[in-house]
Order: C-alpha cells, then structure tokens, then sequence
C-alpha cells in the first residue's frame, strides 16, 4: 500500500502550538514516528497553509497512491472546496484529528468534510494517525 | 489490559439491520472477531437496549477493567443519562461507530458524548472496534 | 393477522391521567375494547415504562406477527432508539395516539418514529387503535 | 352520515405524479373505490387546485354535512387561510394522506392544519381516505 | 375621500366565528356600521376569500379610490403577492384587525404586508376600520 | 374620560430626531396639537427616559385616569417590566407608534409589551395619537 | 419547440411597479419583444394572479407544450401547491426573474420551486426570459 | 407528613463524579444527613439509573406518599416521559438540584420537567434537599 | 447574620396582581409574614420599580450584610447590568420567584442572573423567600 | 466584446467528477465548445483551486475585459474574500452553474456571491456558460 | 475640543469587580490617568447605574461638547433606547470597552449600539479610552 | 518596537473600491501615511489575498517582530485557519477595520479572530492603524 498523509494549516506549527492540547513534538518528529511504522516509501507526507495547494493534491493523489489520511486542521470547519476536490477523488480518503475536537470551541465539532470521507479517527494525539493509516488499509483491502 | 466492549441497544440485531451499512456479520460473530485478536479474557462483551442497564455497567467498569469501548448506538444522540456516566467513570473511554454516522441521517451528526470520551473512531466497519480498542491501549500506556 | 399492540410510558395510567384529553376508560378496558372486535388470540397487548423493553419486544415480533401497532407515548418525541429498532423490524408497523397530538404542547408535534412507520393514525380517542389496526390490516394485504 | 371529501392541489393529477409513492389509480378511481363502501349519496366530492375555492367549500359544508375529510395536498404546509375555515367550521374535519408526509421532503413534516383538525390519518395509500371516513364517523357519534 | 375597503378570507364568516374574539357582528352588519359614518359612496366594500381576486382588486383600485383599508385575514400571514400588490399600488393603504393578533397564535404574530402599507390599527373590534379610515384619510391629507 | 398619555425615551427629542420619520414638531407641539381636540384636563402627559419612572406612574394611573395612551419607544422592545406593570394595571391600554415601525429595523419589529395592551396604532404620525386616544374611548365605553 | 411562457401575480403590472428594478415596459411590450424571437405560434403567454390558475395551466401544458419557462413571481417563496404542479409535470421547466432576486428582500431568497425546475435564470431584466427560452430549448434537444 | 425522595441516573455515584460541584458525600450519607431531619420513616429514597423505573415508582407514589421530592440527575434535560409521569401524578412534586444548573454545561439549562412541578430548588449542595421537603411540606399544608 | 431582600418591578403591587399566580397578599404583609421568622434588624427590605437603584443597592449590601436574596420580576429575564453587579458582590446571592416561572410565558423561562446567583428558589408563593433565606443561610456558614 | 471565463476549485476535475451531475466532458472540452461560438480571442478562459489566485484574477480584469462570467464551485459558498472582489470590480460580473445547486446539498443553495453579480445562470449543464456569456452581453450593451 | 466620558453601570465598581478582567485601579484612577493627557476642562467624566440618566446626559451632550466616548457596560448589550438616544445625538460617539468583549461571555459578543456608533475600540484596558479620545479626535478634524 | 502591518484580501485594492465607505487614497499611501509616524524600519507591511500567504506570514512573524496590527478583510468572516494561525502566534495581535463592520452587511458582524486577537479598533478610517499600533504598543509596554 501506497498513501498520502496530508496535514492542513498551522500543522507545520505542532509542538509551538497550545502543547496541552497538541503535544510538544514537531511534525518532523510526528512524521518520523508514523514513518518508522512503515516500510520505506510506503508514505508521502504533505503539509500545506494554503487550502488550493491541498486541493491540488488531492486531486493528483489518485495516479500515485491508494489511498488519502488527512488532517485538514482548521479548513475541517469550512472548506468546502476541499470537500469537493475528497468527493470527486475515486480513492479512500480518511480523517484524522489529534485532539478530540468535539470537547474543544463549538466551531470545532462541525466538520464539512467528514460527510464524504471514508472513516474518521480523533482524540489519539499522534496515534491518530497511525489509527488513521490501518482504518484507511482496512478499507482498501474490502 | 483488560477492557469492557459496550454496544448499545439495537447491536443485537448485527446482520438482520440494514446489512448495506451494518454489515451482514452478528454481534456474535463481530465479537468472536475482535476477540480473536486479543488474548483470553482480555476483552468482555456487554450489549443492552436498556440506557439504564448500560449505566449500571460503566459504574462498575472501572474497578474491573482499565478502559471502556463503547457503541452507544442511538443513545449516542440523546443519552445525557450515559454522558454523565461516562464523565464520572475514571477510566479512559473511546467511542466507535460501525458506520461514517456523519454521512447519514441529520439526528446522527450530533453526539452527546463525544465531548466526555478520551477519543472516536468511526465508518470502518467492525474495523472501528479493532482501531478503537488500539487507541485505547495507547490511551492507558501514555 | 396477528398482530402486537405496544403501549408507552403513563399508558397505564390510562384512565387517571387528564381524562379531558385521554378519556376515562383504563387500559385494560381499551384493549377489551379493541379485542371485541376480533377474533381470540388475534391480539397480544403489550405495555411498558421501560424503552429497553419496547425495543427488545419489537425486536422479537417479526417473528410471531405480522405486525405492530404503537403508541410510544412520550419516547415518540425524543427515543431514536425506538426509531431505530422500527426501522430494522421486517413487519409493518403503525404509530397511533388517543389524542390529536399537533394541538398540545410544542414538544409532543414532533415525532422521531414517525419517519419509519408505515402510516400514522391520531386523535380519535380509543377509535385510533380500531383505525390503526385496520390500516396494518391494508398494508399487510398489500 | 353524510359527509365531503375534499382534495386539495394536484390531487386531480393522481395516477400520473410520482405513482411510486401516490400510486396509479386516478382520483375518478380513488373515488369510486371510496364510495362503493358507502350508501348512495353519503359522500360527496370535491377537488380543487383554488386555495379559495377549498375555503367556500368548506364555509358552506356545516349547511349540508355532518363532517368533512380533507387531503388538503401542498396547501397542507402553509395555508393559514384554510386553517381558520377550518377552525370556524363547527361540523368535525379529518385531516388524511395518502403518502407516509413524515418520511418525505423536510417542508411536507409541517401541518399548518392539523392543529385545527380532530384527527389525522396518513400513510395507508387510498386507505387512508376509507380509515378517515370511519375515524369521522366515531367523531360524530361521540 | 373615496376608498376602498378590502376584507380577505374567513371575514364573510363574522358573527359565526369565534365570537368571543370578533364579536356576533356579521360582515354586513359591520359594512353598514361603518357605513353609517360617511356619506353615501364615499366607501366601497370587498370580500374575498381568493388570493387572486384581492390582487386584482387592489391592482384596479388606484384609478378609482384614493386610499384602501385592508384587513387581510389570515393572508397577512404569508401572502407575498399581497404584500408586492400593495407595495406597487400608487394609493395610500392601511392595515387593520378586528382583534389584538399579538395576543394570539404565534403565526398571527408575523405580518407580511405591515412593511409596505403605511399604517395599522389592530384590536379595537368594529372600531379598527373606523380608526384605519380615520388614519388614512390624514394621510391622504398630508 | 380623563386619560393619561406616556411617552417614553427619546421623545422628548422629537424635531430633533430623524425628522424624515418622526416629523419636525417636538413633543411640547404634539402634545398641544393633541390637546387641541379635548377639552381641558382631559388628557394628562408624561414623558420620561427612565423605565422605573414609566412604570411608577402606570402604577399610579388606575386611581386617577379611565385609560392609557402609550408609545414606548425603543422600550417596547425589550422592557418586560413595563409589560409587567401593563398586565397588572385594571384600565385599558393602547400602544402608539409615530412611524411604522414594521418597515424599519429589524428589532423594532418585536413589541414585547403589544400582548397585554388593548389595541395598537402605529404609522400616521401624530395622528396615531389621536386614533389611540379615540380607540381608548371606544374601548371604555364597550 | 412550442413553449408556454407563464407569469405570475402582479407581473401583468409591468411597468407601473418598481420601474428601477423591472424596467419600464409593460406586459404586453415584453411578450412581444419576446415573441419576435420567434415563429408565429411558437410561444404561447398566460399571466393570473390566482395560484390555482397557473397550477390548472401548469397541468395541462404537458399535452400542448414541449417545455415552460415560469416567472411565479411573489408565489416562488411559499407555493409548495404550485411546486408539485411542476414537480408532476412530464416537461422541462425553467424559472426566469427579471431582477437578481438574491440582491433583494430578505423573503426573495428563497425559492421554493428552483429545486424541481431544471434551470434558473435571474437578473437580465427581459433578456432574462430570452436566455431561459433558449436553455430550455436545450433541455429539450438533449 | 410522608413523602418519597427520588435520585435519577449517577446520583448513587455521588462523592466519587466531580467532588468540586457534587460534593463528596456518597448518596448513603446525603440520604442520612437528610433523614436526621425527620421522624423515622417520614422519608422514604429511591434511587436509579432506569428511567422507566423512575416512571414506575412515581406511578405507585401517590398512594403511599402525600408530596415527592425528585433530582432526576440528567433525565432532567430530555425525558419526557417522566414529564408525564409527574403531570399525571396527583400529589405535589419538587424538583431539586444539587449544583446550580444554570452556571454549567448549556444543555443543563433546560428542564423539561419543571414545567409539571410546583417548585424548584437548585444550588445549595445537600441543603437542597432540606429546602425541597420544606417547601414540599408548604405545598401540601396549603 | 444580616442579609438583605431585594424586590424588583412590580413586586410593590403584590396582592393586586394576578392574584391567582401571586397571591392576594401586599408586599407589606409579605415583608411581615417573613420578618416574623427572624430576629428584629436581621433582615432589610428593599423595593425598586428602578434597575439602577437596585443595582447602586447590590453595590453597597457587601458592606452591611452577609448575603442577599433577589426576586428581580421582570429584570430577571434582560438585566444584564443586575447580572454584573451580583457577579461582582463579593457575599453570596440567592435569587427567588413566587411562581413557578418555568410553567408561565416562554419569556419567563430564561433568567440571565442565575448563572451568577449560588442558588435558586421557585414555585413556593411566599415560602420561596423562606426557603431562599434558610438557603443562604447555608451558603454563608459553608 | 472581451469577456473572462473564470473557473473556481475541482472545475478543472470536470469529466472524472460526478458525471451524471457535472456531464463527462472535460474542461478543456467545455472551453472548446464555449468558444466555437465566438470568434477568436473574445473569450479568455482561467481556472484556479486557489481563492487568492481568483480574486487576483477579477482584479486585473476590469482593464482587459468587458465583462466575467464565473463558475466560482464552491467557493460560492463562502468566500466573502471573492465576493468583495466582484463588488469592488467595475464590470458585470454573471455567476453560473452546471447542475441546478438548488436540487443538491442544502449548503449549496447558499451563495454569498450572488447579491453582487448582476446575473445568475444556472442547471443547463455547459450551455449555462453560452446563456451566461449571452446574459453577459445584453447586460454590457444595456 | 470638549469631550464626555460615559461610563455606564458597575463600572463605578471598577477596581472591585473581576481585577483580572478589569483592572485593579478604581475609576477614579482611571479617569485622573485619563485627565492627565489633556488640558483642564478639555474633558469632564459621567457614571451612572441608571439607563434614563444616561440618555438624558446624552442628550444635552450636543450643545457643550464635541464628541463623545461611551463604555455603556451591560447596556451595551441590550439597552435599544441608549442606542436610539446616541443615533439622535448630532456629535460623533466612539464606543470603547476595557476588555476584549468578544473573549468572554455569548452574551457579550452582541453590541446594540455599535451600529449607531462612528467607531469602537477595545481590549486594551485603560488605553482603550485613550485611543478612543485620540480616534474621536480625528472624526472631529475630519 | 518592530511591528508588522498585515492587509488581507481586496485591501490592494483601497482608493478604488467604495470611496465612501474605504476612502479614496491607495494602499501604499494609506502605508506612507502610517509610516510617517514612525521611525524609518519600525514598521513592515504585507498584503495579501492569499489565506494561505497570510499564514505563512504570521507563523514567520513573532521571530522578527514584537506584535502584528491585521486587518483581515473579508477573512475576518470566515478563515478559521487565521484564526488558528493568530491564537498559536506568541506576540501579540490587533485587529483593525477601516470602515464600522457593525453598521454595514450582516455578515460583517461576525468575526472569526476578535476572540483570539488581544484588541480591536474600528470605523476609523485610516485613523484605525495609528489607533491599532500605539495600542498594540501599549499591550507590548505592559
């Protein structure tokens, strides 16, 4: 299996930001840490501020891999372009949360993408997405 | 670890409900499957269409068990009587679903109890148990 | 036919409780009413306080009727619960009150089972549950 | 008895909108079929697709019947106006349809008129009309 | 002064209606006793209960009148081709009711045509139509 | 009759305020304006900016006058205390309105004090206060 | 093709109403701009201002007509009646407006026939009904 | 005076949930506190999680007890069956609250039920209990 | 202990008001009626038709008394300054009401001061004050 | 005439994305067919997943081009940020859709874009563009 | 220039109330500190617990000074006649507040007179009135 | 102190995009004019319609300055991710509008960012930088 970690805006600001909540690791080291689950080259990993920059990539992901993980971060809440660009994508896409954003502000516990993708996984800190990684294989493989 | 599997009221009829979204594998079955993953009484199995009787159970979970899954089936939606219970229980408890609750009915997309959960995991099928009883482990470790 | 009558919450209680709106006749006496009109062993009554209950009994009527006639009482504005073990019955059923629910209190013009029965029947006192059975009769033929 | 049966909008068009749900027999059909459970002159019917015409109609009914069923179609979800005919009509009214309203579009879930109404039926097709006719009738003799 | 004085649906039923509320008064008891007040032809009188023929109505008024008092019945409610029939008419309209509609069901509440009518009077029974005659014959002077 | 007149706050900046609404006489011209019509010491008038003031002398008012002609100002809108003191008071109150507050802003559309007065009058300027004063009569009278 | 061109309440008043908004041409003078498009006979017109007129219409057009482009004018925000009209008519249809109704009142945004038309066109004043003409064409072609 | 003390769901968990709201007096000395008060067997206690047991013994109460003192704990916020369950009851009801509901989660903030009972205390820790049957014991005198 | 009670608007027509909700005794007899259960001095009376005097009251009460109990009439439902001011009181607050408030007008059912009152007492007519005052009590030796 | 085509997020998907919604021809087919229309280099076309890219693009056309016509996808559901582009841009601007937005997703049928586009097309799948750009012209020629 | 400082209820309480909020420096302090930027005279300094006191203030503020800065604390929430009295007022008004509203409270996030206000400035402690002088300053020059 | 001055979305378009509201001078005069404040290299500017760009910039900022002045434009309304951006941003942040937001469209009263910004000045014009920077410095002094 070949899949693409994407990590929406203010997720390249992990361990600077609220570590109560998000823990005090980089995404470099979350990264490293969901890496050393993998074989080699079993995960790409993409981390954009700009919401056209992850549509973009969605829509390129379904050549190269088979299937998506994605932590839109704050775009969850409004973007509904990056829905779309989930909607339209004909690999399986799941989302993945490090804190468990129903307990967190009311903005937070409405999520425009979870309509469209496969699963969801939040709560877990950085197991999320290791959590994340074995649902969306789970998934491929049915 | 030893954990407590909770499925709410209608689990029970695994297979005979909408097998298009539930799958068309029992609650016996499903539950042979998680445990086959897991060694001898690390998991018990509860299932009850009684609110009341599911609240008695997560009182007296945390003296026996170190964390609880729960699928509280519709009592997610309205069942202030079981957040309150799980607020007050001092082990961790994750939440799972079988089906992405988002992508169906309106009533479904709002959980009285995610908000007093450590963590979700849901729309993987009976992999949601499988992921959520992992979460749950790396909860109890941290 | 055969078919199984479900009585709610207060139901019971028939005969004591606002006898301007539900008359004075006690539960007991509206089932011999209803069964005067039909054959023996044609009805079995069912009454409860307990939704868990409700659900377990509707759970096990698809295999000794041919359908269900109900009055959830007050879990017909709130137990998505009911709803849902409705929704997984095989058999037809039939949601009726004694009084014209839509002219009381704001809460009880919203019904959350209404959507997966088959017909509703309300507001002509004891004549509701003769017309319901007569419509569960219909849909049966069907 | 005697008793009117009003339609409202677009019920002159049954049996060829949406037969899935309204089915296909005409409103000639579903006359007829209502009528032949009746003595000669009971019934008398009534359709219009004029929101005002319904209101004269029913203005006048108190004069020449002892009750009226009414299916009053789309008018059912916003017209106020029928609403105080109706309330002014000292003869007993049933409110029936045909379809489950409960399980269809969002806006068809609100009945301006039922408050107004003793009784409701809806759900059992044609049905619906002959159980509204006999609920009338206990009305009537109560 | 010529005006015109437009009644919608349900006042041709004044006096059987809900008396405690509008009175035993019929309409033309109470077109005479406003009547009374002006010289012969000053005023004419209309009653409708269709939608349509009020619009038409009110569309051929500015040639003949130079001001309307209207009290549209239960289409003040939800009317809006009475409201942009009144908003285009070139003569001075005002809005009356017979009772205090704040006083009543919620829906009576919300006037769509007191935003485009110039003034309203409401709750003085008979004596509104005289008060809104009154109202618009200043504003005609104005 | 002897009748109290209440103005509450902002108008006694009348001929200050948004002339293009309110007109450009101020209150001492209204006033005199509407005494005109009456013979002397019919009509007593009070304005004050304060609410407690306002409901001081509503309070007072049953001993000394037959009725009460008020226009609130932007109190209608939220004083529940003046509501209070209107409900309690035995003799008849009518809420005036110099422009036609429905057509304004959005929160000026919600009197919360019209339920418990008599009648309301709003949109001809002060002419409102003349139609009042006379509606009050008729009411007294009835 | 031979299309049905119906328009709403108060749209036989062109001209007269709002001529910043609806220009300055009447009726007349836009049926026959629109009509020079065309071959003789092409189009057919009907205006009313009752709604169970352009519903009758709306129901026998199929037999006549390939297509309708509607202007429901005020009736777009609350006709449900009519909306089953279109909804149960066997060609397509378009909704037209002379004006961007959404840069309007509040009440004007909202359509509750838009979701079963086949297409929409709003803002380009007479052209408006032009360009609908020739999206319906289309419609029909494919 | 005898009188019935109902505990609804996680109140027998009192002194271990949230000792810095609840307290931490388990529901054995809460009830010990209270009964120091009065004679012996003036007060009877209930407790439960079960929601139709609740039911249940409000349903027998009145012929043992002369008034009811009742914390529903969270059935407070959505059961609406013990709503009636208390309207049909025909002895004086409390409702009581060991913290101050209104400062704490928003859906605590409503009660569905206090609406069928004669009084409400909330805020005072165990001594809400003492007022309750205080005020309980008024009621009834009166 | 010394405390102060505090009566706002239209408590000072007690007796006269709604008597069926209130009671037919005066403010004075109530004031009596509680003094009578205390020592001389122990409490202060207080009553203000003016939210700024009762306001400049709670300001200075942490300087003589220990605590306050507040029935705010109407206030309770819009005085966010009432609400600031008890806030900021350093010694403990108790709120009141003679009627049960949650069964009244809808209004009535939200209180913008509990949330910063310790305690509420509703439903007990003059005993409330009683009630709130033994309740204070509590707070105080607390 | 000049005119810009602008196409927002996923557009440039068209053809993989929901063919029975969107059609399946490809982007480069639909500006292919757009611009067999006219002649050469009266039309530029532009797309972007990026929202600044867009509103970049609108504000350099105004020296270029004539008019716009813009399929914004779904930032027509909430970017503010375009929208205050197309307001502050001095040529008209003409919104269109493929498919009939009404019919699909609720959160469809909001566009914050509309109010400040002169016109809006929309449901006749690529021939929306051909009435657009028609709608376009009339609205420059005008 | 001549300005008037309005302080409005408990904000005479400053120092007192909520010193992590607010400060712990007594209005006093505050308005020396302010005093202490400008000439004598230049500005004079009103607080008051009562809403009428502060529109009469208002209103005789246009003939003695040049502007005005208004922290109306909770008025600002929900006093309508404030608002109305500062839209009548001919000079300019800033609104300031020492906290950062929108961080704290729901009910604090909705200000009625910003609409009516040239400018507002908060979050900045006392610094909030300096900028708020500074910014009325600069309309003035304007 | 080294600030950072970030314009969001359409604000390069200053001086051309309603003068009445925004004024007519430019963005880079408006930067001039606030610079000419400040000592060469105390102030940066940045602007973008890039969220994404906007992003990067603040996550860049607290390196190289002591605080950020932002004025979001239309983000203000919407961009969550901004709104993350500022609330992990460790220097601290104002938010500054041009125009009075309040008393413009409805959808410009809400902002996203006020909450996690330290202060907020506006409506007063170009006047609103020089506010925003000399507070922001006296937050830095603090």
């Amino acid at each position: 299996m070949k899949a693409l970690i994407i990590n929406g805006p203010n997720l390249n600001y992990l361990g600077k930001r609220k570590p109560e909540i998000y823990g005090n690791r980089s995404l470099e080291e979350l990264n490293e840490y969901i890496n050393s689950y993998y074989k080699k080259d079993t995960l790409e990993f993409f981390q954009s501020n700009h919401e056209g920059s992850i549509i973009d990539k969605i829509q390129e992901a379904s050549l190269k891999y088979e299937g998506i993980v994605i932590n839109a971060g704050a775009f969850t809440h409004y973007s509904y372009a990056i829905r779309d660009a989930i909607e339209a994508c004909e690999i399986p896409i799941v989302e993945v949360h490090l804190s468990n954003v129903a307990a967190r502000e009311r903005f937070r516990s409405i999520s425009v993408i979870s309509e469209v993708c496969q699963g969801t996984v939040a709560g877990f800190g950085m197991e999320s997405y290791i959590l994340g990684i074995r649902g969306l294989k789970s998934l491929i493989v049915d």
